[in-house]
């Protein structure tokens, strides 16, 4: 058995590896939470997570592959309830990388760095060969005020699930640079800093938070649905996007639900405090678009997520399966 | 102006990058002070680093990529004198991997974990085109107990270097392997915990530790010596080094001061220490080969590296200028 694309989709192939291999040796109380970054004890809660970010191409309508890096480590953090405080980089350049696309890279990051409000304490660089490539692995961590639980098994039955803005951007952005089709479409890559702190400062009592990237909306609410133990229902008509994505995927055949965003989130809130938390998060920058789109639901389909159709009927949503889009973050 | 091999060497190249490109846009008081480590202030001190490994063969005598990985960030976050507890692994897999061969390295990683007491707390993995290559990211977060002061810029005149073994062992077997040479010449890939614990469980002041890999030890006293604004003179003939590397050498022209070592370290002790520290060494599993290497000289040199040689005479060590050996971790 080989290693092909779809193992690196974040959908079922991924699922499958991370069980399989990784699962296997790795196993352990924290990591297998299977949450958006690690909590630990250092003397209080501390969030720690990773990523790596290998997307092509490396510079696109909206951000680069710099931009992308920190704001991904720095979401995964802020979904945990954690104040994001120190970022590393470890940067593997290819061979005939120009140092001037090197240097936009690297400026993008220190800007992105700074509105996040983080700061880059370590990194390292290697070199490979190849054509001029590369490839981004950020680490960071988050101080998280003692009283703060947040956790993607905390849903309950009557939570609401709101979305913080447009589905796909991401992904239709990336798609139209590789198809050299010629729009307006726009990366959504950004850090989403302001709409935790937005809730937070209001005392509104966030139960989950997720940021909605590779694998889609449609994954995402499986993994929240499985490790809450509940049935989640979307409601088709509710789902923010734009017309322009809207258009190239009807003309591509693309689900959204399954779609890459790297600006997004879902937040899960208690009935009573959805209205304030929506008003709230349409006041962030971010957050303009952001709509109740699903909730959790008292049914024998625990663990699974069901969509009423625009058309009144009701369908089961799976975790992706198979490959996205390849070198999507 | 691109990318080439020179700039992943550790030596001048990478150090010019560095200062070029990262320096000028990601500098800030921690960063700047070039320590293996970060040390932070959460709610104490934290020891925070990152590393990525690149190297080809990612199977080797004396060890793989996956312990490397583990080794390597476990042994920068030691050189700052913390004790290392928590770990992130980012995986970039190529296409074709075998998935046997994935599952050999993950089992290698989470035995190395195991044996430096260290916890994966957070991991992330993409796939990207290819001929079944793996790249890894680490990094990791070790605790500094509070009377600790460990720095490249403590080293005053008369301290005195102890190299913790032989040179060149990693670098001469992973070229060996390029080469298709047999012999028995085995990586000396480890990791180095038990060192400085010997040292501080005998209340031993160590005033600086590093781990001498990529660029090797004429580029890691040069780092020390422009840290501490002092002259280091090495002593030739005290260099440890075993026979087979030796005849390695000889035959293929190579200067094992610039040979990368991926189980090596050098501590540095005030004259009065120096004995007690040597004879702790030696008795720990990966210091039977220790020797005192070097000594901090008063002299006009500051910020140099001598070498009093075999016959007598004195020659400057600068630091690794071109690429020691591509991948070499």
């Amino acid at each position: 058995m080989k290693i092909n694309m779809s193992h690196g989709s974040g959908g079922k192939a991924s699922a499958e590896l991370m069980k399989d291999i990784f699962g296997k040796y790795f196993s352990n109380d924290v990591l297998d939470k299977m949450e958006d970054a690690a909590v630990l004890e250092i003397n209080g809660k501390v969030a720690y997570s990773t990523d790596s970010f290998v997307i092509k191409p490396v510079i696109f309508k909206g951000g680069d592959i710099g931009k992308l890096a920190i704001c991904g480590t720095v979401n995964d953090l802020l979904m945990m309830g954690a104040e994001p405080k120190y970022i590393t980089c470890g940067f593997i350049l290819e061979e005939g990388l120009l140092l001037s696309e090197l240097e936009t890279i690297v400026e993008s990051m220190s800007k992105m760095a700074k509105e996040a409000g983080v700061k880059i304490v370590a990194g390292d660089t290697k070199v490979i060969e190849g054509n001029g490539g590369i490839y981004i692995n950020t680490s960071g961590i988050g101080i998280i005020p003692a009283d703060r639980d947040i956790s993607a098994a905390n849903c309950e039955v009557g939570d609401k699930i709101i979305l913080s803005g447009n589905l796909g951007e991401h992904h239709a952005c990336i798609l139209s640079h590789r198809m050299e089709i010629n729009n307006n479409i726009k990366s959504d890559c950004s850090c989403l800093k302001s709409i935790p702190e937005s809730l937070f400062n209001d005392s509104i009592k966030v139960k989950t938070m997720r940021d909605v990237t590779r694998g889609g909306l449609g994954t995402v609410l499986n993994e929240i649905a499985e490790s809450s133990k509940c049935m989640i229902e979307i409601s088709e008509t509710s789902l923010p996007i734009s017309d322009e994505v809207r258009g190239f995927c009807d003309i591509l055949g693309l689900d959204p639900l399954y779609m890459a965003n790297e600006g997004k989130m879902i937040i899960v809130v208690k009935d009573e405090d959805t209205e304030k938390a929506l008003a709230l998060i349409k006041n962030t920058p971010y957050g303009k678009n952001a709509a109740v789109i699903a909730e959790v639901k008292e049914g024998k389909k625990e663990g699974m997520v069901v969509m009423r159709t625009r058309l009144g009927g009701s369908r089961v949503v799976d975790v992706l399966y198979g490959e996205g889009l390849p070198r999507i973050c």
